[in-house]
Parts: structure tokens; sequence; C-alpha cells
């Protein structure tokens, strides 16, 4: 189907067939909405229309041109469903048509969630340029490596230049710095060519907190709920219809116009819904329609910190009907047994034999008693596919949430490094790099932002550096504002030609290639998937995979000493 | 079995089979933890064990005697699960033995739900004894008019003596201005001895504003959602387990101790919980345990704002399992219909075809629009069992909750008060009445408090006058905290015997029998109710009930004229 036959955003600016923009906006407290066209020097009413929305049709807007909207005759407010700020978040909002982009990717095809080996990425900080277009540079790269999707950590507009991505005020605009709307569609456009899948990192949970207009527009918050991150995005409170839609044409959006082939669903324990139908299972129903229309499948996948399998049970069977979940318990018990120290988090895991739980029931806890939570956390996963939990060693938040940023290159020896990742491609679940994990690149990951408002810079140091309470240490915290901090977790380069790091990444290419020629290993049904042994003096563990007649024995040894099994 | 065989309460104190106090504290904060013996002025010092709680197993507080907690030397504190306060609620806890009853309701048996036709009291107001042993002179009459439940109003300890019961702060205490723990004892029973139930209103979302000493011991509470009444109850927050607990052990207590046969929880919608195990789910779970040991069958019934059936979709289905729920909606419409002004929530229902829509498919709202709420609300009812709604034409709050507490004998006229009650009974789910209609009492139910904090009830009064800006007149609002207030709103027993109320009086009798003598009305199956016609403009309303190859007819003229009707 002809990307241009399905139907457009409800929110913000919208071009049709004859070239008239279509404006949609949300202010169901204002008594009067105007356009203000920058060009023009000029203001032109919108109609009030049911239920807070205000509409105009005009010619007088034309795809490039910049606008504000104006409520009741007060300061000018870019559009809080901007598809395009090109002079960043306090500039004006710029009309575009995201359907003008030329699509060369009519034969690709999403593969099997089943088939997805994850590479998570930071738009500004893979590659010195840090754009989308230095993304599509490394492409072959990827292809070489083995990876079937790329994972891009959040793209919406932020405050500054410099932004993991999780402060974005404008969920509809891709961020200037990185190449725009017309640059990320071309990302995608360039992955397909290649064979790869693109899963796009989405925060539904909250609004970051510089130059988040949208309470000026309406109710998009609600203070029934708190999350870290102030009061919660108003899903289930009066006026929250306009919201949930805002959302959900959000996800549509990028399915539709971006041909994003995953959603990757920051944190959504911290959305709090009480409806009948939780606002992920609305979003899945919704996609689930665009599927019917586009003929095209699209996945979320979502990061969840309840262990509870409701949200990936399919909506038929009463969940919400997400297809995946980050699993980070896997993650620590990892970790743990690799060595890390049992602080904060890692606390709760005993390293091993939480490693064997993980690899054969996906949750560790699934109703035991969490001395860190201080509460009985979790419900067995009744869900039996593995392809539904993502797994990894390492990701931006492991990494770039420890004080220093270290990578696991800094953290542990060579050959446990091979350990680790070896333990994620042979697990039943589906793994996840974190970008340059596969040559042990030697630069940090660290906390960074551009935030321009002093306070809130302020702020962000002192936060940074309390949070560190569980995890101190005598070196200094490094500067979340510094422009050295972002050059500074920037990859480099010229390592994976180099040593160590050649060595490495030739490993990782084995690993995903065995991966991939085992029917064991593809095999990611939980039945089939025993821990033989697990000896927790010794540090060793005995995965068995199996697939029909082939049978795949795992053995792994996290001591530093030659172990004897016997099979 | 015999009650002595089942399991104590794991909070507060219970005497062992030898007579020793067992005693239970949860204070995980606390480094030291004492009980105070007031008779004997002395202090015990309790054993820390782990997650915060605290114990001591002694011979020194016997049944009787009173106590009080101490914390790191602190002041003196009721305990959190006192059975009883003597003297109110700032007083001494006295331990007393739950287990000493001699119960004579062996042959009882809770009646199935479909046959519940509930009776709604408030103990206070009821008798100008205003105590259990007030209720228990009126059984004969209750059976007489044939409901077959009585449904008490909150009776946990509460400041003062006068209250709706809604701001009780000692859950497992029974208020001792109605006769105390022994007192509910008595009146289960001798309600068990006429062949009556009785549910017990328990609020598990809130505490009252004053004398809340919960706090004090530990996180009973969290920030991380707000309620009307201040921070929620903490039931998915770290700690939570223990807080769980207590309101499981609350809820087992009432059904194990005082033989209670359903228990109908206060304002459920505000109890929030992201457990994978939502806490009213535990409870029915844990309910169900005890049913096994005792051979009682024992209800939940809720008040749900949601329109969401999860709620009373059983467990075994991934529901919460209560076995029903009020349906506010019905009533709203019924009044509405009758020539209820539509304004404040009363203005999203349309009178007869918004009652129609509630006699087939019980949530008006199930998925449109509600202008009064501003969002979308509801989805479809899928439970198909009628026993699972309860409804009404009036209760203590769509009474109360007026500016002046006036009753439906006060609104509407003599024939239309006879119309609205018909209505109810001909439904196909269970009815109840609120005390005092069926006889159209005259007195106003007004709401009325007896807190002893000066600043407190000033808010009360400036709340109760700030509510009533939907619902404004120029009458002034009773004053809350006056004793006239309470007095006011009991019930005048001399008037079921007098004109017009004896003949209201002998017209209930009737409708509840024909309820009882019909097969088509007791039969709740929803699937056998139609609404024949309805007319707007007329007011008019067939309802088609049926029973295997009985069938009744039901014609209601809402209007002030003769109508005609053609079947």
């Amino acid at each position: 189907m002809n990307n241009s036959d399905l139907p457009c955003r409800s929110a913000g600016v919208c071009f049709d067939s004859e070239g008239r923009a279509e404006i949609s906006l949300w202010a169901p407290h204002a008594s009067q909405a105007e356009l203000y066209l920058v060009s023009q020097n000029a203001y032109l009413s919108l109609q009030s229309h049911s239920r807070g929305f205000w509409h105009l049709t005009t010619k007088e807007l034309k795809p490039g041109g910049e606008y504000f909207f104006r409520l009741n005759g007060g300061k000018h407010l870019p559009d809080p469903a901007s598809l395009s700020q090109p002079e960043g978040i306090y500039g004006p909002s710029q009309a575009i048509d995201l359907r003008g982009f030329q699509w060369q990717d009519q034969d690709w095809k999403n593969p099997n969630l089943q088939d997805y080996i994850i590479y998570e990425l930071h738009t500004g900080t893979f590659t010195s340029q840090g754009t989308f277009a230095g993304i599509e540079q490394k492409l072959d790269y990827l292809v070489e490596l083995g990876i079937t999707a790329i994972e891009i950590m959040p793209v919406s507009q932020f405050a500054g230049e410099r932004n993991w991505g999780y402060d974005g005020v404008f969920p509809f605009c891709v961020q200037n710095s990185y190449g725009s709307a017309t640059g990320l569609q071309q990302l995608v456009d360039a992955c397909h060519k290649k064979g790869l899948a693109v899963i796009l990192d989405v925060v539904y949970n909250h609004v970051g907190p510089e130059g988040n207009i949208l309470a000026e527009f309406g109710p998009y918050f609600t203070e029934k709920y708190s999350t870290p991150w102030g009061n919660a995005i108003n899903f289930d409170d009066a006026w929250c219809d306009a919201v949930r839609q805002y959302f959900i044409q959000n996800a549509l959006m990028w399915f539709r116009d971006f041909h994003i082939d995953a959603l990757r669903l920051d944190a959504v324990h911290a959305i709090k819904d009480f409806s009948p139908v939780h606002i992920l299972k609305e979003i899945r129903q919704q996609a689930d329609e665009l599927e019917k229309q586009s003929g095209r499948r699209h996945y979320m996948i979502v990061e969840l910190d309840l262990n509870d399998d409701l949200y990936i049970t399919p909506t038929a069977q009463g969940g919400y009907g997400m297809e995946g979940q980050w699993i980070d318990e896997f993650h620590h018990a990892l970790r743990v047994t690799s060595g890390q120290e049992k602080i904060g988090y890692y606390s709760d895991f005993d390293g091993i034999t939480s490693l064997a739980k993980a690899y054969t029931d996906a949750y560790v806890y699934d109703g035991q008693y969490s001395e860190h939570r201080k509460k009985t956390f979790g419900a067995r996963a009744k869900t039996r596919d593995g392809k539904q939990f993502v797994v990894f060693s390492q990701n931006h938040d492991q990494v770039g949430n420890r004080m220093l940023g270290e990578r696991t290159s800094e953290l542990v020896s060579f050959e446990m490094q091979k350990l680790l990742a070896g333990a994620v491609f042979v697990s039943p679940y589906l793994p996840m790099l974190f970008m340059g994990e596969e040559y042990a690149e030697t630069n940090r990951f660290q906390y960074f932002i551009s935030h321009t408002d002093a306070q809130l810079v302020q702020m962000v140091r002192q936060g940074r550096k309390k949070e560190f309470g569980d995890f101190h240490n005598d070196e200094q915290v490094p500067d979340p504002a510094g422009a050295e901090t972002f050059e500074n977790s920037k990859l480099q380069w010229k390592l994976p030609d180099q040593g160590d790091h050649k060595i490495m990444l030739d490993f990782y290419k084995r690993l995903i290639a065995i991966r991939k020629s085992y029917a064991s290993l593809r095999n990611l049904n939980r039945d089939d998937v025993r821990v033989l042994q697990v000896n927790a003096e010794d540090g060793t563990l005995i995965l068995f995979r199996s697939c029909l007649g082939e049978q795949v024995i795992c053995l792994m040894n996290f001591s530093d000493q030659p172990k004897t099994i016997s099979l």
C-alpha cells in the first residue's frame, strides 16, 4: 500500500493532497488559539471544535514554513506536535511533509522477532559526526558484524545538542542536530536496503525538564501519580483522551512515516494507567489496525521493571500485547557472576545461581522477597517464548549509569569479556549489544546533557553526585554538562582494526555466526532450555539447548582457573 | 471446624491455648520497641525479627489488659492492630481474645449471592441507642420486611462517637461506642440465628484524618500515588509486604473471628497497586484458603468507580476475583429518569435511555465519552452474572452527600417512591435498600463527624461547603460537627406503623415477596433480560424477565400521566 493512503496524524500539521496545511491543536482551556506565520508575520485564527480541539485548514502555511501557536493572545509557543524545530526547542516549529520522502524499501520485510540480534547505539556518540548520516556510513560494518537490527536511543528534540535522548520535549520532532526527520527516514531506508531492521527508543512516561511546553496547552500531566521525573503523564485522569491520542499517534507515526520496525518503550512501569484498556494495549491495538492497512509488521518492546508478564501477554489473552521486554535481571545476575561487587541493585543477585534461574525462568525474582527493593517482587513468567525477552551484558544504562561510565572492557579481563558475550549469545533470548562492546571500546560512555537553563544544569550535577551513594568511589563524577564528557564518550573507530580490539571483533562475529547457524540456538522455546549443572563454588554452569534432533551444550567457567566438568 | 483451630492474626495481640499473649508489631525503622503495661506501669522489650517485625510472648498481658507500644523510648502509642480502644482513639489499646465468643451459628450457611436482598444501615443512627444491641432489637422487623442481608457501614474505631465510619483509624478495632468486638460478634450471631447474612463495609483505601498513628510505625503510605484523602496506602512500594499482610489479615479476621458473610470494600478505585498480584486478588486468594479450612463461604463486594469488570472477573480467568460491585450508574440513571436535575455527575445521564442500558449492560458508560468526567469511560461488562452488581435507588452516599441529606421521601412523590423501589426490585441485579426507605423515613441522613481536633473540624466544615459548588442551594450546609446533625439523622421508629409510612412498608414487603416468588425475577442471568420498549418522550419502559417457561413483564411509567402501552 502506498504510504500516502494511510491516515495522517491527528495532531500538528499535515498536508492534504492539494497541498493545504491541516492544522490540529489541542488546547482545552484556551478561549482563543492562533497560528503565527513567521515569514509573513501574520496570525491566523483556529476554529474551536469539540473536546478542546482547534482546527484550521490553510494554504498560507507551506512545507518548510515556520510557525508558532498563540493562546489567548499570549506568548508564542512552538507546536506540541511539532515535526521539526530547526532552531532547537525555543525556536519556531517548522511544517514539513513527512510523506514527501521517496522510500526505496518496498521489498523490505521486518524479520521474525526471534531473528533479532540487536545493536543499541546513541546517534550523537556512535560516530564523530554524531548524526544519522554518520550511522549510515557504518552500516556495512554492522552487517558484517552480523547483527540484524539497530536500536537507536531516543531522537526526539531535546535541549541543546548533547543528550542521551531521555530529555526530549517534542515527541514528534526528530532532533535537528542528528539530521531531523528526513535524516532519520534516510537512515531507516538505508538500513532496510542493507537488511537491517530499525528499533527506535521512545519515551512515553515523562517529558524532559527543559523546554516542556505541553502543560501550557492542556492537562498532559496528572497529580494523581508521581514518577521519578515528576507528575505522571495523564493517561487516565480527566481530559486523558487527547493525551492518549497524542502518544498513540506518535507510535503510529514512527511505524507509518518512518518505517520503524519496532519501538523500544522506555520505563513503562512509570506509565500509570488504571483505564480498562491500558494505553500500551491501546497502542498495540491501533498498531494492529495500521498493520492491516500497510501490510507491514511492527513490534513493541518495553523496558519494564515489574516482572509481570501481563505486559507481554497477547491482547487476546487479556494482556497488553507487547511483543517483548528487556530483562535487566539477566544482566545483573551475569555481572555479579563475573565479579561485580554486590552493591546497590546488584545486592539482590547471587551470581551463578541467579544466572541459571534467568536462563530458565527469565525473571530471577518471580515472587521472592527482594532485600534491595524491600518487598516481595515479581510473578512467574508464564509466557514461554524466549523471543519476548531482550538480554545483554551491558547497555547504555548499565554502562552510563555507573559513576564513571566504564564499559565492561575496563572492568573485567579480556577473557571474561568474551565469556560475557558468549553467555548472552547462547541464551534463549534476544541478544543485544551496546555500541562498541564488540571490539572492546575503551572510551567510557558517560552521562551528558546540554541544558541551557543554568539552574537545571546545577540540579542535574548535584543529582548525579547524589545518585552514587550506592556506588561511591574516590574519583570525581564527570561533569554531565561538560562538552568533553560528551566527546570522550564517542567511539574510536580506529580501534576495531587494532590488536586485541580486532581479536574481540572477530570473536563477536564468530559468536553471532554460531548463533545463526545452530537451530538449537535459534530455537527460543523455553521448554527446550535446561541448565544441566550449576556449581556456585566452581563458578561453572552447563546450559543445554536443543532443537529436534540437534543438541548444543554450552560450558561456562566464570572462575579464573581451569575447571574439569563431567558431562 | 472449630474456630480456635484457624490461624490467628499476624498483627497485634493473640492469645495462645495456654493463655500467653503473642504480640506482633511491625516497626521497620525502629531500633527499640517496647510494650507498656498500663496496670503494672511496666515496660517489656519486644525482640527484633526479620523485615521489621518485633515479637514478644508473655503472660504479663492478659485478656482485658490495657497497653501501649513505645518505639525508641518515645511516646506511648496505641497498637496499630488494636482490637479494642475502650477509651477511644487516644487511649490505651486493650488486649482481647476474639476466640472467646461462644458462637451459636453452627447451622448457619451463607446464602447464594443471587439471593441477597441487602439492607444498608448505619449503626449510630439506625436506632436511638446507636449500638449493635439496638440493631439486634430490630432484626425481627427486618426479617418480616423480607431482606436477607444487612450491610453495616464501617465500624472501625474513629475519632469521637459520631461518624459515618469512613474516618476509622484502627482497622482491626470495633468502635467502642457501638459495642466493641463482642457487641459485633453478638449481633452477627443473632443475625445468623434469624437467617440474615451480614455484610460489613471496610475501608482499605485510606485511613481517617484524626488519630492515624500508622505512619509512626512504618511506611503504610506511599507518595507514589495520591487519593482524595492524601497519600495512598502502600500496596506496591518498598516495604509493602507488611502493609499488604495487615489488610489481608484484616479481611480474614472479619470472616474468621466475626463470621462476617461478605465484605463491602469502600472505593477500591483508590487502591493503587501495580503489583503482579493486585491486593484485592491476594485477599480473595487468602480468603479462598480460609474457606477451605472453615467450610464457610465469604463474598467480597467492591465499590468501584471504574466500570472495569477485571475486578469482578474470577481469579482463574485473570481477574481480581471480587464477587460483586456496586453500580452507582444504575442509581444515577434511575434518579434522572425520576426527575433529578442533571447537575454534577447526574449530567452524564439521559434518564430512561440510560436506565434501559443499565438494565441490560450494567455499566451505562462502557466506552463512551463522559462530559462530566471529561474522558472516555469504562469498558463493556463481559461478566454475565447479574448477581455481581448491586443496585439501589438511594444509599448512604447518595442521600448523605446531598447538601441537606434529603431522602427520596422528601424529593419525589409517594407514587414515584414506589416506582423507584419497583425499578430496583425487578432489576436483574442484587437490590439494596438504605435504612428507613422502606417506610419513607422523613428524617434526613446528613454528614456528621465528631473529630476532637478543632482545626480539622473547621477544615471539614469548609470542605463540605465547597463540595456543593455543583449542588448549591440557598439553604445552609448543616454543621457536620453538630450533635444535632447526628441526632436528626436517626430513624424514627414510630413511623412504620403510621399512615402512608405503613402503606409504603407494606408495599416494600409485597415487592420483596414478589421478587422472591418469581423464578424470572430470581434468575439473574443477564442473557435472559431484555428491554422490550423504551420511550423517552412518554417516560415509559418495558422490561422483560424470564426463566425457563415463566415470563414476567414489568411496565414502568415515570411520567405523571397515565400512559397506554401496546404489548
